[in-house]
């Protein structure tokens, strides 16, 4: 027999995407995925090669990223897939799940869906990487694309710009009016879908592009001084959104230069030799630990290279985990026998 | 609204240590392991590097295999650590969850304890390698290690051979004196604890080494014509439980030769030059599916390096999950919420 605390310690915490959802508010994944970025900045965060396994008999891939951050004291695995013919069954392409163990001794502690909760870390990395490298004041915002992450990166937009207009292009119709008035409706502020990409990232203070482009369809020229970019989308070897001439301009920030080179955006400059790395100005979280500079001037370009991290992954788990235990939600299940030696 | 069919997909079946040992015989595991090698060989299936984490700081490790067998039409990953500090807190040191995913379209369908999974999947490998590398008629059996897995090797082996004897060695007087008495019972035949490793082994058609040993502890000098060894514990960089000159003598069969030479007990003859890539005969499904032969002398030397492969948990987890179902055990909580897109 085990003292009560041990007994507790057998059963892990089963959450549903909907549960996720009512347990990660955007201003909570902002502040836990600039925690996030801090500890791997100071080297308090383990992080192995991300796993690729594909499934090309049946249009799939999946992704495992997984490691460990001391700040949390957890442990934590994402498996993440892209099933390209789910839609014509009615069940969604993408799907993850997440598991978070405690970092000394590795007991699980809770198993949650991972789909909302990608979307909302993803959408707070643009956020944190744009609080110190968008001008202060940016007002309007440019998206491409009208997909979940269009719509999660203008809401941790918001929670940290005071966003007055947000212009969006997407290259269907229907879903970029449904974009802009299903945002309108939740931003409470003008949001416009506009005609071409070049419209939509004109005048604006911030680019978003969150497309699945294999090209470049954001142009050089019409990159304007002091504008900041979020590049979203490229997330895998031959993934594209910005013309490399951009990214030769601007300063350059990326999530992890490790895996940025890979599968970022800047592979493409990289690979043409436009850039060079040591042209790579900082990963995020050296600027948040204030080793590197952030925006320096009004005019400067800056762009963000977002790839995805597991520690980002693990500091919205841990989020979500903290929220569930004091609301008492989700499905305590066990799955160890500690009478069994 | 989705048909039925989809609102069931849509749960996923968590089921515990204790749920998972009565839906998984031994018989099952073995019959399951030797598809799953077979599928290996043939091609059927994809494991990419195992992933490693170190927690040093709490002694800790942690690795991820996983893959997908066509076979079985899943896809799996097991995240499986060691944390040698637990046991001081009532906790196992080992710890392993398995999660299963539909082949197709990458729904999570079971997430279930792995600990005692990787225990019978382990034995089941060595059962399924004497089967076609000890000789027919192998009665006696002398095993090296007294923990979970020296148990596991002997419960699978009697499930294929008409076993009248087993010898056990260990380190530890009493775990010696237990396994002998826990396992008597279990086989209903005779179990001697004995002196030395070299008596263990000595008069035995099979030997069992299942130790956490970082050094040679079974000696050329005392292995017999005719002998199967099942090269069980090392699993590692610096693991070792043979004399590399045994294996120079031995025909050396692998589960995965890429994972062998790096982690297994191979990995010291090979380091110093006493067995080059091209001595080692099979891989043990290339000796299944009859591409390689198995013995073929009642006098050669046989052995198996055993490093352990996901393509095993996926057949194991698949076996339990199967079983579940047929008995309606196991708990059914919802991960994904299908009604939102």
């Amino acid at each position: 027999m085990y003292p009560r605390k041990v007994c507790e310690v057998s059963e892990v915490v089963v959450l549903s995407q909907e549960e996720v959802r009512s347990c990660l508010p955007m201003s909570g994944a902002i502040k836990a995925v600039t925690e996030a970025y801090k500890a791997f900045a100071e080297g308090r965060v383990e992080l192995p090669p991300v796993v690729h396994l594909n499934v090309e008999k049946y249009r799939g891939e999946v992704d495992i990223k997984s490691g460990f951050v001391e700040d949390f004291g957890l442990i934590g695995a994402k498996i993440a897939s892209g099933f390209y013919d789910n839609p014509k069954l009615g069940l969604p392409s993408g799907i993850a799940v997440v598991i978070l163990m405690d970092l000394k001794t590795s007991l699980p502690l809770a198993i949650m869906d991972g789909t909302y909760l990608t979307a909302v870390r993803t959408g707070a990395a643009g956020a944190v990487a744009a609080s110190v490298l968008a001008r202060k004041e940016a007002k309007r915002v440019g998206v491409i694309g009208a997909g979940t992450q269009a719509r999660m990166q203008v809401l941790a937009l918001k929670e940290l710009f005071p966003l007055e207009q947000v212009k969006v292009y997407n290259i269907h119709e229907s879903s970029k009016k449904k974009y802009a008035s299903d945002m309108r409706e939740q931003l409470g502020i003008e949001v416009q879908a506009v005609d071409t990409t070049k419209s939509a990232v004109s005048d604006v203070d911030i680019i978003v592009t969150a497309t699945p482009s294999k090209k470049a369809i954001v142009m050089n020229e019409w990159i304007e001084k002091g504008m900041h970019i979020n590049a979203i989308g490229a997330d895998a070897p031959g993934k594209q959104e910005l013309d490399p001439m951009i990214i030769k301009r601007a300063k350059i920030v990326v999530d992890s230069l490790k895996q940025c080179r890979e599968i970022g955006e800047i592979q493409h400059a990289l690979a043409q030799g436009l850039i060079k790395e040591s042209d790579i100005h900082a990963e995020i979280g050296e600027i948040l630990i204030d080793k590197k500079s952030g925006r320096e001037t009004e005019e400067e370009i800056t762009m963000f290279d977002s790839t995805g991290l597991a520690v980002q992954d693990i500091a919205a788990a841990n989020v979500v985990y903290n929220l569930a235990k004091k609301k008492g939600i989700g499905h305590r299940v066990k799955l160890l026998d500690l009478n069994d030696k």
